[in-house]
């Protein structure tokens, strides 16, 4: 069916989603860049998403349409009754790889079991903010598991919230994993399910997986607010004499000799060991220690331009890295040339770089352009009709 | 082969785990909790990560028991050429079924072509820092993409790092979506494959979906460091009487005329609107004058106390968020309600709550804790034999 596309892991799968936001179509744009069909679905005119920013100069959303690559559109009126037996029929008759439904919709005619009823073995994954259905979004669920009351400089007593939206991103990629794994599961047993998957859920699983809420619970005090700081080990961003900032990670005895052999404070550093009766040569000593290890090293970089610090740290086996605005990133001759990346011409946009898969393997669909909203609408689906029930 | 699982997505699965630190060890977290059999393997001792904060009272670390739940644990010596064979063993010789290699390690002797020379269908992923192979964390990979610098309230010059390794979640999560698409590949192939996934290609991904890049790369300028302001709508978080922050979110009209409304504001508001010219009713609108509508909204919630918000929110169809600590969160009661959440006695820490899979569906196996290093090094896997090569 999909015959060049046979290397591709996911080829001859398709997933209809019918989405918006980050969640839901993240997940489906991660299965369509490994090579299954995934059709989107909008109410026409599109939904609350279509117009999100950030904007090209065109005031086309880069949002839109960097979620929906490699996809295909399909807008219809969603409160017709008509169009959405259509949309029950495009998730139910689309062949043995279809029948999969991923959605952070919720509108009766569009449940679980009015799906099973036209096709038993369908798979709905259905995106919520909390696990009773109720609302939430990344910035409400962020706010309310712990993490914006922990970042930030020490100083600060207010909230700091993020920027990049990481119970999205969590969520969208568990959706990926979960229609993977029920489509394991029907393909050994004939059967469909389905699985629920609430964003307040998603924070709470990794906030708990990580070890922040067990802390908080076995010492009654959480994770401190440490400012740049790495909890539990030494790591921190240096001003340089160019105005640029440096983060440095230790993880290891090995890169804090580095540290002070590269810096020439390997002796300043073992005396103020010595000085402080602390042990430098422990992650928790380093941590216990930090402002004053800091404190003896800052200096060292403010002393020196970027290029010099990055340099000599080069040499070593330090992690580091200095902070770039995205604006840098765009920039950057290498952001391009790396082959994750790829030119593509947007419709509503124009040239632009855009990533494709991370998971490098043979294969891969190309990078294509998002779809103009409804381009696939009155498509008549191959597939579809030879497996209607 | 695994009866009292046959409900689970994966059951039947069994996948190899040498890994360590986040992203490999969510990954496999995450397919042991649909029901895979997980067996990690840690070099005799622990790795780098078995001690890493955060920690219990006793010592063990909450981050590693935390990342482990629900395998199997193999610690061995792995530069003993014995021991190295063993691992290759299990990799490879774990029925049609098995086969499955996640490691961020990146030994020679467990590359994929040593492993493929004993399984020629062997799926071998492998986490890198950089595309290169080069060494990147979460926090460097962080630093180099665009979001400390955007994060954090505006009159900030320096980065704000976030506190959630958001990356190294993303990438786990890749991880498992990778693994089981190319589990389906060789299902239907009957071929294995390699894939590698670097850190610095998962922020890259996300970073450039989200229309980070596009944006910055079309006007020259990223987006910009607006403190807790949601770009391109109306979102912040308030000061209370009580000295609680909440956050409002603002995404349609019938949202903003329940703030007005609830708050009494609403002819202030359309006053104001009048006379700064501007357009409430839209996003983009109300994110051009977000300073004057927060500044307007400000007093309302600093002259009620938090309990007095929370019920009159209630009473709208506004998304909305009181933040809390971790321990905040540890202490609810609701947190402990969850189903997702369970209690367990974990060894070296003792009764504690943990989460489970968040994709809810029937038959996902018990949470158990994560074992003690090395509890299962020795076992005669049972499958291993019969389908050695």
């Amino acid at each position: 069916m999909i015959a060049e596309r046979d290397e591709a892991p996911l080829a001859g799968m398709r997933v209809v989603e019918v989405s918006s936001f980050v969640a839901a179509p993240l997940g489906g744009l991660t299965l369509a860049q490994l090579g299954a069909e995934v059709i989107r679905v909008d109410p026409a005119g599109g939904g609350p998403d279509y117009t999100r920013w950030p904007l090209a100069p065109s005031g086309t959303s880069l949002y839109w349409t960097g979620l929906n690559k490699n996809k295909r559109s399909v807008a219809l009126n969603l409160r017709d009754p008509a169009d959405q037996q259509a949309i029950r029929d495009l998730v139910t008759g689309s062949g043995p790889d279809g029948g999969i439904l991923l959605t952070n919709a919720s509108y009766p005619w569009l449940a679980y079991e009015a799906l099973r009823a036209q096709r038993p073995d369908v798979i709905h994954l259905q995106v919520t903010g909390k696990r009773d259905g109720g609302t939430g979004v990344d910035y409400t669920v962020n706010a309310g598991i712990g993490f914006p009351l922990a970042t930030g400089p020490q100083e600060l007593a207010g909230p700091v919230n993020h920027v990049l939206p990481a119970w999205d991103v969590a969520c969208g990629l568990y959706a990926a994993t979960g229609i993977l794994a029920a489509e394991r599961h029907r393909r050994r047993s004939g059967q469909g399910r389905a699985i629920t998957l609430a964003l307040e859920d998603v924070a709470l699983a990794i906030t708990g997986h990580l070890g922040f809420l067990a802390e908080a619970e076995l010492t009654g005090a959480g994770r401190p607010r440490i400012g740049n700081h790495l909890y539990g080990s030494l790591a921190r961003d240096f001003a340089t004499a160019s105005g640029d900032r440096i983060l440095v990670v230790v993880l290891t005895s090995r890169h804090f000799a580095d540290l002070g052999r590269c810096t020439g404070l390997a002796e300043t550093l073992a005396a103020v060991e010595r000085a402080v009766g602390g042990d430098f040569a422990t992650d928790a000593g380093r941590y216990e220690h930090r402002e004053v290890i800091c404190g003896l090293l800052a200096p060292w970089f403010a002393a020196r331009s970027t290029a010099e610090v990055e340099a000599i740290l080069a040499q070593t086996s330090l992690l580091w890295q200095r902070y770039r605005t995205f604006a840098q990133v765009a920039a950057d001759p290498a952001t391009a040339a790396n082959p994750l990346m790829r030119r593509i011409d947007q419709p509503g946009v124009g040239p632009v770089t855009v990533p494709g898969m991370p998971l490098v393997q043979p294969g891969l669909p190309d990078v294509t352009q998002a779809p103009a909203l409804g381009a696939d609408t009155g498509t008549r689906w191959e597939g579809a009709a030879a497996t209607a029930q």
